[in-house]
C-alpha cells in the first residue's frame, strides 16, 4: 500500500499550523510537498483538480518561508496550500472552466481576489475541477472533464456536489488547506456539503469578481471551502474587512427554523442528524423559532430568468449556438433556457428580487440565523443521472435550500452534521443577513464548539 | 384685453418672494392666487396642465401664512406654488399620465418627494401636461392628451419639448413658483431648453421615485425646472442634503467642449447664441478644453434595449398588448419597440454602461463640467410632427445631447442663452460627474452671473 503522507492541517486547522510555522516546526514548502503528495497519491481516483502546479507552488512555498525566516510575517494565511475552482483565472496556470471551449478572453487576466490570496502568503496548488461554466446543476456531474469522485464512498462514485465539485473533493480529501469555490445559487455550500466540510458563502460583493467566468454576475459570490468554522473566519477575516467577534456560547441565540419547504422531503438520515444537532444546540440554551419564507416559492421564476438571461449575455448568444455542441448534454440545455427569456421578463425579476429582499430582510430582524438542512438528500450515485431527464429531474431537490441565500442577498454556511447518525455527509445551513458575515461564522464557531465535527472520511479505498 | 397679474417670483426669484413673505408684504395665498388667476387667463391656450385645483391650493396656502405669521418658518420654499408632472402621484388629485388609460395601480400613492414638497411648504397648484407615460419621444407631442403650447410663438403652435411638456410650458409662462417633471433620457432639460427656462436632472437616486409612473427606473430621475440657477440650487438643496456652495467666478473653470457629436448639425440660432455664451465666459477667465466622448455612440442601442425592456416590465406585457389601440400612435410604436428585445441583450447593455460609466467619469476627472448646446435645433411646429415617420426622424436630433447624462449617471442643467441672438429659445447645457450636484449647481449660478438670462416671452399673444 502506497503511504499517504499526513494532512498538514487535520488536527489543528490554519491556526495551529500557523503556530508551528512560526514555531520552525513546519514550513510552507513542507505543507505544500504534503498535500502535492497527498494529490499524487490520491488524485488518479478523486479527479477533484484539473490542474496541479507541482513546481509553481514549491517554488511560491520556499520563498514565503525565508521572507518569514528574514522577520515578514503575511498574516494567518500564510504558507496555507489553496486549490482555486478552475473558473477563476489565475495567472501561469490554464483555465479550462469545466469545458473544452477556450473563454479565457471572457475571464480576462488573474483578478484582485487571487492577488489578494498571495498576498496573504497562500501557495496556490492548482486549479479545482468545476461544472461547465459553473452551470451544469447541484450534482457536480461534468460529462465533458470528468466529475470528481465524493471521498466519503470509495466502492460507488457518488456525486460531490456542485458546481466547486473539485473544491468540495480536495477539501474533503485533505488535498489542500482551503479551497476556493463560488457560489451562485449553492455551488459553494453543496459541495461542501455533500463532501462534508465547512463552506461560506459570503454576501454578494463581498469580493470582486474580476477574473471569474460571469455565471450570473448579480449572484455570484465567490467563497471558502474549509475544515471548520473556525478555519472560514480566518480565511475571509484575512481577506476582507469583516471582523469576526468571539462568541463563547450559542445560549440565547434566536435560531429560525422554517415551517415550510427547508424540512419538507428529507432522506431520513437527513432528518436525523439535523434534529440531532438542533436538539443539541437547544440543550446548550439557544433558542428554535419557527419561522415562514413563502418569497422562497418564487424561485423557479427567478433562476430561470435571471440566470439564463445573465448566463447567456456573459457568454454571447452567438457564441453560445456556435459552441453549444461542444458541451456537455445538461450544460447545452441549462445555457439553451435562456435563448427565449424575454427583457421585460428579467427587469420584473430583478424588481420582484428587490421587494422580495426586503420583506426578507425584516423577517430575519428579529433572529439571530435561520438554519436549514444545506441538502434535503445524501450525495446519489452519478449513474443515476444518465441522460437529461433523470439529470434535470433528480437534481431539483439538491439546490433547493441552497438557493434561498443567493435569492435574497443573504450570507450562509454549512457545516458538517452526519456524525449525529450517517455514514454519507449530511450539512446545517446557517443564514444571516446581507452584510452580516462577521456575525454568521461567530455563529458557525459557536454553533460547531456545541456539535462537534465528524472524523476525515476514511480514504484507504482510494489508496492504489 | 383681461388682467394678466404679475407672477409673484418673476423679478427676484424664491429667495425675493421669501424675503417679502417674512416681511409681510406678500403671502403664499397671494401668490397662489396670482397663479390661478394667470392659469385662469393663460391656459386656455397654453393647456399646460392636466388638473389645477384652485381650491386645494388656497386651503393649503392659507394655513402657511397663519403658520408662518405663528413662528414656525418650513424653510426656503415655503409658500411656494408649484406644478407637478402628471406622472407623479399627489394625494387628492387624479393622476392620468398623460394618457387615457388608468395606470394608478402601478404608480401606487403619494411619495415620499411629494411629501417633502408639502413638508418644504410648498402649494401645489395642479399636475402638468405629460406625454403618454413620459414616453413620447423628446417633443411634448401628446396625440391623446393634447400638447401644450410653446409660449414663445403665440403664432405658431410650436413644440414644447418632452416628456415634461407642461412643466416647461408652467415655467415659461409664469404659471407657477417652480415645476417638477421627471427626465430619462432628457425630459426636464428638453421642454426646459425648448421653453427658455432652467431645468436641472439631479444624479440618479437623488430622490426616491416611490409614487412615480416607471417609464425606466434605471435612468429615471425628478428634476426642478425653474427660472433660474439661483432658484434651482435653492429647490434641490431644500430638497436633498446636496450643498450648492458659492462660487463668485468663473475663472479658471475649466469647461470640457466635445468635439464631435455635440456641437454637429446645429441650427445657425443655436450655434450663435452658444458660441456667444461660451466667448462671454471665456472673456471672464473660463478655460474652454477640447474633449471626446467616443461612448456616445453606443446610445441608440443602449436606449433602445434599456427602455424598451424596462417601460414594457413596468406596465406589463399583456397589459401593453391590451390597451396599446388606446395608445397614441407615438407611443403604441415606441412601446412596441421592447416586444423583442431579449434578457441576455438587456443584461449586455447594463453591462456595458457600467463600462462606459467608469471611462466617461475618468474623462471628466480633470475638468469642472461638460458644456454643450441643449438642443441642437429650434423648437418646430407641432404641425411638423404629423405622422409616425416623420415624428420619429424629427424627433431624433432633440435628445441627442441630453440622453448622455442619463446614460453615463452624470448630473446636468441646461438654462437659457437665446438672449445672444435668436427669438427662440436655446439652451446651454452643463454635465458634471455622478454625485457633483452641488458643484454643477454653483457652477450654473456663476455662469447665469456672467452670461445673465433673457427676458421672459411676451404672452400677449395669448391672452383672450
Amino acid at each position: 500500500m502506497t503511504l499517504l503522507p499526513d494532512n498538514p492541517l487535520q488536527v489543528d486547522g490554519i491556526v495551529g499550523f500557523g503556530r508551528r510555522l512560526r514555531r520552525g516546526e513546519t514550513s510552507a514548502e513542507a505543507a505544500t510537498a504534503a498535500y502535492l503528495s497527498r494529490i499524487e497519491v490520491l488524485e488518479p481516483r478523486l479527479q477533484a483538480f484539473e490542474h496541479i502546479d507541482a513546481d509553481g507552488a514549491l517554488a511560491a512555498a520556499r520563498p514565503l518561508d525565508s521572507l518569514l525566516s528574514a522577520g515578514t510575517d503575511l498574516g494567518p494565511l500564510m504558507g496555507v496550500p489553496v486549490a482555486i475552482k478552475d473558473i477563476i483565472a489565475v495567472a501561469g496556470m490554464p483555465t479550462r472552466t469545466g469545458s473544452n471551449l477556450d473563454v479565457t478572453d471572457i475571464i480576462g487576466p488573474e483578478g484582485p481576489f487571487v492577488r489578494a490570496l498571495r498576498r496573504a502568503g497562500c501557495v496556490i496548488l492548482g486549479k479545482a475541477m468545476t461544472e461547465e461554466f459553473a452551470r451544469g446543476g447541484p450534482t457536480g456531474l461534468n460529462p465533458i472533464r470528468g466529475t470528481p469522485w465524493n471521498p466519503w464512498d470509495a466502492g460507488t462514485h457518488r456525486i460531490p456536489g456542485g458546481s466547486s465539485s473539485g473544491s468540495g473533493v480536495a477539501m474533503a480529501a485533505g488535498l489542500c488547506g482551503f479551497a476556493i469555490g463560488s457560489d451562485t445559487g449553492g455551488s459553494v455550500r453543496l459541495p461542501a456539503a455533500f463532501c462534508g466540510v465547512f463552506g461560506a458563502k459570503p454576501t454578494w460583493g463581498t469580493w470582486p469578481l474580476d477574473g471569474v467566468y460571469p455565471t450570473c454576475p448579480s449572484l455570484d459570490t465567490l467563497g471558502p471551502l474549509t475544515r471548520s468554522a473556525d478555519d472560514a473566519a480566518i480565511v475571509v477575516s484575512a481577506l476582507s474587512d469583516i471582523a469576526v467577534p468571539e462568541l463563547d456560547t450559542v445560549r440565547g441565540l434566536r435560531l429560525g427554523r422554517p415551517t415550510h419547504h427547508f424540512f419538507d422531503d428529507l432522506d431520513a438520515e437527513v432528518e436525523a442528524c439535523v434534529s440531532a444537532a438542533l436538539a443539541a444546540l437547544e440543550k446548550e440554551g439557544a433558542v428554535i423559532v419557527d419561522v415562514e419564507f413563502p418569497e422562497i416559492e418564487g424561485a423557479d421564476d427567478f433562476f430561470r430568468v435571471v440566470i439564463g438571461g445573465e448566463f447567456l449575455a456573459g457568454m454571447g448568444r452567438e457564441r453560445f449556438l456556435a459552441d453549444r455542441k461542444a458541451m456537455g448534454f445538461i450544460l447545452a440545455a441549462r445555457g439553451a433556457s435562456g435563448l427565449d427569456v424575454m427583457a421585460d421578463a428579467y427587469v420584473q425579476q430583478r424588481h420582484w428580487q428587490d421587494t422580495a429582499c426586503r420583506v426578507v430582510a425584516d423577517r430575519l430582524r428579529d433572529l439571530d440565523a435561520v438554519v436549514t438542512p444545506t441538502i434535503p438528500i445524501l450525495p446519489a450515485p452519478a449513474s443515476d443521472f444518465p441522460d437529461l431527464e433523470r439529470a434535470t429531474r433528480l437534481a431539483v431537490p439538491i439546490s433547493k435550500n441552497t438557493y434561498f441565500a443567493n435569492m435574497f442577498r443573504l450570507c450562509a454556511t454549512t457545516m458538517p452534521v452526519h456524525h449525529f447518525g450517517s455514514t454519507l455527509p449530511v450539512g446545517l445551513q446557517l443564514n444571516c443577513a446581507e452584510g452580516e458575515d462577521g456575525k454568521l461564522l461567530s455563529i458557525g464557531r459557536a454553533v460547531e464548539q456545541v456539535i462537534g465535527a465528524p472524523a476525515a472520511p476514511d480514504l484507504k479505498g482510494f489508496l492504489p
